[in-house]
């Protein structure tokens, strides 16, 4: 792989020098990964405003770590924190930014505890890692490409049935499985699969309703790929659709059409969150619209940024989205439909290729 | 179910009442479960010291809490603390503990902010539902056991082989989805399956190396019921065993036995520590085992307690553990065996009751 991490903690060390930071100290596993390639469970990087990085973790990734980041130096302690301020090379009065929203007020207290000891200060650095992994590179598309690739394939053999008679759980269990066979190294979240009445539960967990003749079918699903996540909705129907179901189906498909147009590069964030709604308002049924309707999606499965009107930035290219209108009906039913695309200068990027048509399940 | 949560949180309130605090606010998504039903990814309970409970969740979980928690005062809010802080019926002066190491730096300001309006002040709470968590009630031993159970029912079942010639990852999937069938409601953690030389690695990731005469494959799996994890680790060997392989798989063997029998209610937790590593160290192999060997297990896969030599506890009846020694020896192989079980006033109950003898594979 080229220098991808080394590459980020560049833009990192860009960020620090403008916040007139030494170094950051990241420990959300997370941004580590992102930074350093590191995917066990416990570790820590230190990279400074000249993007020298100095890694620890503990001794179960000693060998996983030589493998995943052979390019920092590296340490092997309990003493995460402890560790990389013994190594990293600062200056005697350095200010380190660390992460306020991720680390804990115990956590906090003892790296402040040890910068104390060496004269350093502790700043927030705020969210900066997080902002850095809006707009996705080369490799991080690739990745979430071949996530929504293996989730579609999964569906379509899905699709084959049988449905009437398996259980919601059933039918979660076979979509996963095909995820797998088709190359998934996870599954990204706890699937949806919703039927009849159920499916006007935004999050419905898949149970022993057994699916019958006249049911919605709503399924919200994605695969896993060398750390990214697919997300991806459908709503089905056993058998001929009832005019109601036809009606808000419809309704669905035009808010998340509209909603899909407004993803262009150097538009505001905010009108991607308006612009369907106001479709779904025409139709009568905003207030059965009761979920966020967008979210960034990459290393985490909800991550920035989120598609709400109270957001004042601006869609920026390279940034994977879901767009994810829905009308639930309680005591009835519901409809979701859910893309990943990405953001572009023209029309975006749609990864999720399954049909959006009322599909009449067998 | 009976009242098992207030019966949890009468037992938080008595904490918080030694400990001079008037409520405590708790947002650790697993101690809120613990504490209220609660299953959905957003929310908090405040708990008085007089057991009133004060929950919150957000607009998607609003049907799934009155489901989950229909015996609190319910609130569904986005702003989590405010709302509970306005609702809960608290002196004018009242402290509250939060929990320290689970709140994020920039939420304990915000809460702290919150807090000083209504001049209330706010404490450490530590680890005080952890601590309640320990001791198992019989509706969590009951779901424990179930998993352990299912989990030794799919193993069972790989065990039929074929084993030469598929892929670890093949294993893994295979082993994953006979507990799905058996009735888990997910896969407790990321399915461990290592072969070969890959078998000296603690926490392998199982990849696409085939399966071949005279490994050694180790397989640490477990099953999640109702939000309780198994934990289990048994090693074979594709036929007939080499000499060193059945002398590792006997010390590791000795060693699991003896920790086994230093799980006893009334005994130093360090105990279960020092007495297996003194049984590989006898057999010449302590330098070979690098990893923790044991700990509690519940609704998270590692809990407290932890089996350290630093660890100055007692061990407490109704405490499910792991006991885990192994001998990974890099470039050749490793063995580790594993259990999960119940401390008890006398021998402790193995819930994992796979045979530990070393199995010959076809």
């Amino acid at each position: 792989m080229p220098d991808v991490h080394a590459d980020r903690r560049s833009r990192l060390a860009e960020n620090l020098q403008q916040r007139e930071l030494d170094a950051a100290l990241i420990s959300d596993l997370v941004n580590l990964r992102y930074l350093t390639g590191f995917t066990g469970s416990n570790g820590a990087v230190l990279v400074t405003a000249a993007a020298v990085a100095t890694f620890v973790s503990d001794g179960r990734y000693r060998d996983q770590a030589t493998a995943e980041c052979p390019d920092v130096d590296r340490h092997t302690d309990r003493d995460l924190f402890g560790t990389l301020l013994t190594h990293a090379e600062l200056p005697g009065d350095a200010r380190i930014g660390v992460e306020t929203h991720a680390l804990s007020v115990d956590e906090y207290e003892t790296v402040v505890g040890l910068m104390g000891e060496r004269a350093f200060s502790a700043s927030s650095l705020r969210r900066a890692v997080e902002e850095l992994r809006v707009v996705k590179d080369d490799v991080e598309i690739t990745a979430l490409a071949r996530a929504c690739e293996i989730s579609t394939q999964a569906l379509a053999g899905l699709l084959d049935g049988p449905f009437a008679g398996r259980t919601e759980r059933e039918i979660a269990r076979d979509l996963e499985w095909r995820m797998f066979e088709h190359g998934a190294e996870a599954v990204g979240f706890d699937t949806i699969v919703a039927s009849g009445p159920n499916a006007a539960i935004p999050h419905h967990s898949p149970g022993d309703r057994r699916l019958e003749g006249g049911d919605l079918l709503k399924i919200d699903f994605g695969a896993r790929y060398d750390g990214y996540h697919a997300d991806c909705t459908r709503t089905m129907v056993l058998g001929p659709p009832a005019d109601w179901q036809r009606e808000i189906h419809a309704a669905v498909r035009d808010a998340q059409q509209a909603g899909v147009d407004a993803l262009v590069a150097g538009k505001p964030v905010a009108d991607a969150d308006t612009i369907p709604r106001d479709v779904l308002d025409e139709a009568g049924y905003l207030e059965a619209f009761t979920t966020g309707i967008g979210h960034g999606v990459g290393l985490m499965i909800h991550e920035d940024p989120f598609i709400r009107k109270e957001n004042t930035g601006t869609l920026l290219a390279r940034t994977p989205l879901t767009m994810e209108p829905g009308i639930y009906l309680p005591g009835r039913g519901g409809v979701r439909i859910e893309d990943t695309l990405v953001v572009e200068h023209g029309d975006p990027t749609v990864l999720t290729t399954a049909t959006k048509d009322l599909v009449e399940l067998g």
